[in-house]
């Protein structure tokens, strides 16, 4: 870890990224590149990939070319390395499970998008937009100068973001969520082809767990303080169906909402309509003018039309109406691989460096 | 109308197709191919295809070829048309609003797929091996010799299906119900294809009112007899969110299902695979050896795998679990053109041939 | 016509779009947005549109949202209108027709990307890159002031231009093309998605014979000058092939070429590497840097990788290598609906500006 | 290796597969189901589902059930077992390397749907209706009473059956080729749906090479006999293309022929509707009425609509016209896993057994 004095106010802080060559692990390669404040000085993969050059390791699935900057850099085994103050990861579930503490232990601070330490109660589980407080849980981590942070669900972090103006004016009880999710969630190589095509699958193994229990840790209440602070969920209930669907990109939610008290349609547009981000988390470079948007229109939102909104980091919502068992009901769309996890990722990663959390006193360039 | 001393015992009942040409038309003219009971001798379209041959004007779009018999089929003008005794109408909810009533008062024993004459209180909405008795509703019509008799929403005979066994069995007071739906339900030319491909379009005009209402009337109960026979809908409440997904045939729907008792998973599959229908109807030339079919499996049923069971005629339903929020859920398939329409019209028709209700004294061939 | 002294230097120059409700009159108001050069200040369209503003008739399917500055801009019935100086027009085939010419007599020039009048012996069918001195055609238009401008067909744009640095190194004397259209092509509604989902449709009707006929002109020689200038077709043989796939933007084509000369594999890709628009094309706002770009790889291109290189603007070829019949073989991609429609005309709408063969004396700001 | 005598005339032959769990095992098991010839006794699959319940072991991705029969039975490790007659092999490349001449050589007649001995000079190539001559092959096979067929390639079937009425009435000299494939192609888990959902992927590995080879071996002549006989491949070039498509089943060929004489369209037409299968081809439980359908309409053959057309077993060609640079040119389709696959060499299974060369005396029942 390099001292705090070595650090030049102008530079950009260097970056790993840890799983580089998946599909999540592409998409920060490819929002880092020419990022103000982030310079990708790293990619890591698996062992059999290490060596060779970033362009040619990678089976490249995004429009357009393997970023310049990035191609010519030589693929490392992923392993704790101390010496890179973030790493932004994209891990497999089971690669996280066993290096993610690790590299936090060597110092450096880990913003993940796995999910093996979502839930763990030392590690914020943080959406900047909803609760930025909860990184306050970073304390309580024994991680050295290191730490590490966690990225939510894809599908809970849509699903938050559209119930979090709701809680926040007026409280959410209940929510009765089907998702109809997009085939790059899964990854590469993921859902067959021969599966995806002319149907849908009712079954994505995990994901209605994680969407039944996160959006109430993100919604919690931090308690106590220090190494003694903790999350206190939210009292919210959730089902939640999951499927997936002949869709590139873009998970999009039916839901239905029991509030803590009855508000008319109009109240819930309004909340919706007057939620912004607490004014740090606006500024930072990724962060959406309006993390949500409520859309014009009785058929939208729709995946093609509207995951790319605001370069894929807003929310969109639209086709409010009563709902005849709870109380009100929309439909929720978040592009999956942005929003919904290498752009979440990479807006934590912000927040922390604007917040002066990077370890070896690492600051936004100019600041 | 023929007087019914003329009638063979021997012969097939004549049948005509109302709204011939159209995606349901089609699969009602490939249904009766060859059907045991009913022979197709008039096809019926609108005006400017009147005179041709059924199968030059017709712009088949199901696997295989138009069937012979009724591609020599002159196209006739819809119109009422007391010669045929039996009429299956596949007509646009306009048209089947200003003709399917005068072709019954004319003589015909209507039995139509379209949607405007469902709710209406003297017109029985039968599926088959849920409410036949209903069909005692035809008492109360005052259309001479003649009658009209409704299929379902193709949705609601899905999800109607599904939860019938449950509500005979235990009583159903709930139900959220959040479609993906083909877009073979929208006929054609129906959804262009620049929004259906690499998209979700979660708005189907009409289609939530239809699955809302249609449920309670059909599980709903027949009071009074004669002229002042009426049907008391079930109490049930349902949600319903309506999508269209890049699926050619097959809508699939999760469902949340709130029973009128506690019962436990095993006693809901149970309900299932004991339900049968009533020993008439099971004996009917089209009727599937089970109604619904409970699959193993956790990630079943899927539009392309199971939409054909019992030749598209059965419904499957799986991935039964608890519901967080009501009590059960699962996930439900029906082929929305066979049995969500076609395949249950023409089944309502064998029922009504087989109860002697067709006009002149027609039934099946032998009885 | 204003008259050219009331030209502000620093002006845009003002343009309409004819047909602009439909899917490419929709990329012409899109890529009109925050043009340098051009003002959109007529939207046009057919008579049962005219007078409501244009965001509330247009049933947009781009992502993201109608332009600002265009959504309040009420919609025009498509007319001859010498007030405004430029038209692009996006007409169906009927309409443009009927209306093109007059636009052009009344005073306009008109940038048209319909096909009826690109065969025309007065009429320049142009790619800014390929024939640009054909805009000499003009002056053989008996149009007053006025003139009528057309682009290729969207395949033909993208056949061309990857034939260009062929015809222009080697002679091109043949060409076996097969394409892979993606649906945007053609229109909306365009083609039924119950066509499209799990199928190709091997014919699209009329783009064969275009595909077989535009290139030759485009490659073709102007001899002659002023009134007696005509175009030489190139004597290129090609037979074309034309399918629609499930796919939204980029057709893609497999062809086989029979060059003048033999010449290495490593020549023709020579040729394409080194290949440049003219330098006052090259110049324009809307020029891609390499009108054609060979790619790297043996899958490449895709279209849903490649299609919007350059903002769409670039043709990518890849797979090169010997034909056993013809000479080489390769395959070619065009985003249809930027280059090979939209961004096509309006590229040619910034020569013809470039050059001051707007009328009215209208140049572009600052020059 | 049972001897001759115990084998029952009324007794169906046992058939094992090997490969039984991948989507052209599948497809194979589906279609051994009730066989009147055979009698599937064993799967065969990698060492480690060996053990388990085929219906345990397999997942199962063609609509329905997996067969009853075929359930219960005991997965074997693929090996050489010369008391199974008869074997269809659906293994991978590398293992049908390693083990179907070892198979072979144990006794057993293996008919594979594998590439490895394709082109071996020993081994036939054959489409029964095409070439059933080069069965005499198997003499010239040192493989004491085992023996190696082989089924080609799913494209090479559709191409070769679609030319070969034109090359037994006219002489082929050359094809241009460019196929639309389906992903079944490819097997499970193939093309991830992220490559294939709006998309066309312009490479299929090895693909062309088998598509530019093996028609001209099918197409070819035997030449002498016994153990000298060996093919003549047919003076046959052919350039083809392979691109993969959204679609489930259905290879679709785009195809320019040049005959070794002129002949007009008719003739064509003519030439395809008057070819039959050999009578003993004909007359197999497998063989379709007529191997080559050619279809009115000018927008057929269509994947969706085509494909299942005599269950899959026959080739439909349609759009001929005549070819700018070839003579002709017409569009082609083939099931790929039925004709193209597992219903080829069921068929050619099935030619074997009526022609008595099965070893063990094994022959249809009733014969």
């Amino acid at each position: 870890m390099p001292p705090p004095q070595t650090v030049s106010k102008r530079a950009r802080i260097p970056v790993g990224v840890l799983g580089a060559t998946g599909t999540v692990g592409q998409r920060l390669v490819s929002l880092l590149d020419g990022h103000p404040w982030f310079e990708l000085t790293a990619v890591m993969a698996s062992e059999r990939s290490a060596g060779a050059p970033y362009g040619e390791v990678v089976s490249w699935h995004l429009p357009g070319e393997v970023p310049a900057a990035a191609a010519t850099l030589p693929v490392r085994a992923a392993a704790p390395d101390g010496s890179l103050p973030l790493l932004l990861s994209a891990l497999t579930t089971e690669a996280a499970a066993s290096l993610e503490r690790p590299c936090a232990q060597a110092g450096s601070l880990v913003v993940s998008n796995a999910s093996p330490h979502r839930m763990d109660a030392d590690v914020p589980l943080v959406i900047p937009e909803v609760n930025p407080g909860h990184l306050a849980l970073l304390q309580a981590q024994h991680l050295g100068s290191g730490g590490l942070v966690t990225n939510p669900n894809c599908s809970s972090i849509g699903v938050t973001l559209a119930l979090a103006p709701l809680a926040q004016a007026f409280g959410v009880q209940a929510a009765h969520v089907v998702t109809m999710q997009a085939v790059s969630g899964a990854g590469l190589p993921g859902v067959p082809s021969l599966v995806a095509l002319d149907n849908v699958l009712p079954l994505i193994p995990g994901e209605e767990d994680k969407l039944e229990t996160e959006p109430a840790r993100l919604l919690g209440t931090l308690v106590g303080s220090g190494r003694s602070a903790r999350v206190e969920p939210a009292e919210l209930r959730i089902s939640a169906q999951c499927n997936r669907v002949a869709v590139t990109d873009g998970h999009l939610a039916c839901i239905s909402v029991q509030l803590a008290r009855r508000v008319s349609e109009d109240a819930v547009a309004q909340a919706w309509n007057d939620w912004r981000a607490p004014a740090d988390v606006a500024a930072l470079p990724s962060a959406p003018a309006r993390p949500v948007v409520l859309l014009p229109g009785d058929d939208s939102p729709q995946p093609r039309l509207h995951r790319d909104l605001a370069g894929g980091m807003a929310v969109s919502v639209g086709r409010l109406r009563p709902c005849p068992l709870l109380q009100h009901r929309f439909v929720a769309l978040v592009h999956n691989t942005v929003r919904g996890a290498a752009g979440g990722a990479l807006l934590l990663a912000e927040l922390l460096a604007a917040r002066g959390q990077v370890p070896g006193g690492w600051t936004p360039p100019g600041r």
